[in-house]
């Protein structure tokens, strides 16, 4: 008597399922140190110290009951104005504490996102490689996930067929910048035109369209990128941040939901998104961590240590012959695979210990990705595998 | 262009909005500590200290991207296990780690079960009076509350009714014991009288009819009531717990959700509940409190406190001629309001500064809800404001 949709849902699940399994079967057999896993985005580089040495702090001085109690739905309000000085300060933005809601991660920062502006029937448009979830999510509102094919030269935007699918019941556009799988960062002039073809659009459809920029990855970027803020770009933008990465605690669930102060309908916007949170059964993200928040905002992890994974696999990736479009942001690269059945080439990959997840399910067939937040021990020792797996399938 | 839904639970929350800025409105008037705030359910008692320093050694002694990683979505197998065991130790039940789901609250625990037996038009049934709450949850997956008008003399199960309402639609019978907002805890007998329904109606209709039981509160009862466990009357069952109300910790949001492993198609339904735990944003439970969790079964802030509260302030309200069933858990009572609108009833309470919240909201009218989870001295000071609120109505 399971529903239709779980059925659904747990037979699409089966294959990161059967992945984790292979995991912990040739582990098994070899030894965890030589299997080289790059199939989760698991943080591995230490949080900062003063994370552990804020909740300390907290525990020491404040009143229990204030520090563990229910917040708001939305969050503290103290909390949530910190956030907003801090985004207005460091991108000359216009935030007050209306538009920040607390958010169990940037997961249920778009949960909300979707609760508030869907109907059943109606179409989120995204652009792919995107992450896998979105579909599940977007389907969890009776609405479908309409996928814009990737331009897999650049992994920027394909703008011919945005603007073919872009369509009356197109209630938002959702995008992944840095990207997970990609790890392109889309640059000021790609918003700008997405930002164009969504005024345009509007205007001709007489809708609103909401921009949903999930940004989970926003701080670690590499060769001095910079991350535009979309909410400067266009109105009708929701952002959704995740401190999951950016701090390495993503098993704490804390992020929060900036909304663009001049977008349509703002207030009862902000009404309905603290309803949301609340209805949803997510109630309010939890508070010890939305307290340690404003002690952290402009820290960071140490991101020299993905920086330097990103360019010994990168190099060492090319230098075998793996075509790949070269990652900027994130902790994932994205490299075609030498075969066009990717899922048959990781398959393969698995002989040589090698744990590679098939570009299929981000909805670009014939890639795969690799996530390099692993010890830099893993990348190194994973070399002669690939050399192997490039001796079988390259030359 | 915000979703239908959203516009209707927006306008629906409305009521409990306007409480709150009642209470800011009279606190600035009057001062804080001449409003006798009776409408909130948060936990005022302290929580154990064994919570924080359970923490803080964790901080110091567990690695830091394991302590706050991502865990299964179901939670660390770890803790599962010492749930099941502290379950089964106490209650003489056969639970084993994959038995139990760690989630964010009851909350979300209760979310993922719908998720996972729902299909549009379904129905939930619950007995009248409930928290509100539910509605809107059954609702988030196209379905329909049905509610079994209350028995007021003994706030027990309408039996006549139950049977009556109970249809080949009822997917789900969802309980509260003890109860919000009543008070009462269901006896074994109430129970055994469910279960037999619910059995027969199984075989009537040919279908799953799970019992969802709501146990925040199971460790808030009074008068050395028992709370027998449901599982061990009915095969089909789920209990969603949470650790807001026993820990005093309901911003933390970590509680975990039970499923009876000789219910219909259990291996497929855990393996649902973990992806529904996933899709719904939830993700999982915040690792640093599920790592708490395990060191904490056994504890259990002072109710000294709580029942001190139910005592002086039940024996009040009947002195003064308010009709109540004693309520025997959780902290709160739900006393008739002597007037048949309730309503109306809680508006003129505030005119002595007694905020009381009528029981329309959890289905039952002509009553109203008090949270004692205040201080004593609150309890105490409201007196002459109740003195005057019967003397008006009563006298």
């Amino acid at each position: 008597m399971i529903s239709d949709q779980m059925i659904q849902l747990v037979s699409g699940s089966s294959a990161i399922r059967a992945m984790f399994e292979e995991g912990k079967r040739l582990s098994a057999i070899y030894g965890a140190e030589n299997v080289y896993d790059y199939s989760l985005g698991n943080p591995s580089v230490e949080p900062p110290l003063e994370v552990k040495e804020t909740i300390i702090k907290l525990l020491e001085n404040e009143e229990p009951n204030f520090l563990h109690g229910y917040t708001s739905n939305s969050g503290y309000e103290d909390v949530r104005e910190a956030v907003a000085a801090h985004l207005n300060k460091k991108y000359n933005t216009n935030f007050d504490y209306q538009s920040i809601v607390m958010t169990n991660g940037a997961a249920a920062a778009l949960n909300i996102v979707f609760k508030c502006i869907l109907n059943p029937g109606d179409e989120i448009l995204t652009f792919a490689p995107f992450f896998t979830e979105y579909r599940n999510y977007v389907a969890s509102y009776g609405c479908k996930l309409v996928v814009v094919p990737a331009n897999t030269e650049t992994f920027e935007v394909n703008f011919e067929e945005f603007e073919k699918l872009i369509s009356p019941k197109t209630r938002g556009v959702l995008m992944n910048t840095p990207n997970n799988p990609s790890g392109v960062v889309y640059s000021e002039e790609t918003i700008k035109k997405i930002a164009a073809v969504m005024e345009e659009k509007q205007k001709e459809f007489g809708t609103d369209i909401y921009l949903i920029s999930d940004e989970p990855y926003r701080e670690l970027v590499y060769e001095n990128i910079e991350v535009p803020y979309v909410t400067k770009y266009y109105k009708n933008t929701f952002v959704a941040y995740s401190f999951s990465k950016s701090l390495s605690l993503p098993g704490e669930r804390i992020g929060y939901l900036a909304a663009n102060p001049e977008m349509a309908d703002y207030e009862k916007m902000v009404a309905a998104l603290s309803v949301a949170n609340r209805v949803a059964g997510f109630v309010n993200a939890n508070s010890l961590f939305q307290r340690v928040v404003p002690y952290c905002l402009d820290l960071k992890v140490d991101i020299e240590i993905y920086n330097r994974n990103r360019i010994d696999l990168y190099n060492k990736l090319t230098e075998l012959g793996f075509k790949c479009v070269k990652p900027v942001g994130a902790f994932y690269m994205f490299p075609q695979t030498p075969i066009e059945d990717d899922v048959a080439f990781c398959n393969a990959a698995k002989e040589f210990n090698l744990l590679l997840v098939p570009g299929a399910g981000f909805g670009c067939k014939g890639h795969m990705r690799l996530s390099y937040c692993v010890s830099h021990d893993t990348i190194v020792n994973s070399f002669p595998a690939f050399e192997k797996l490039a001796e079988k399938f390259i030359k």
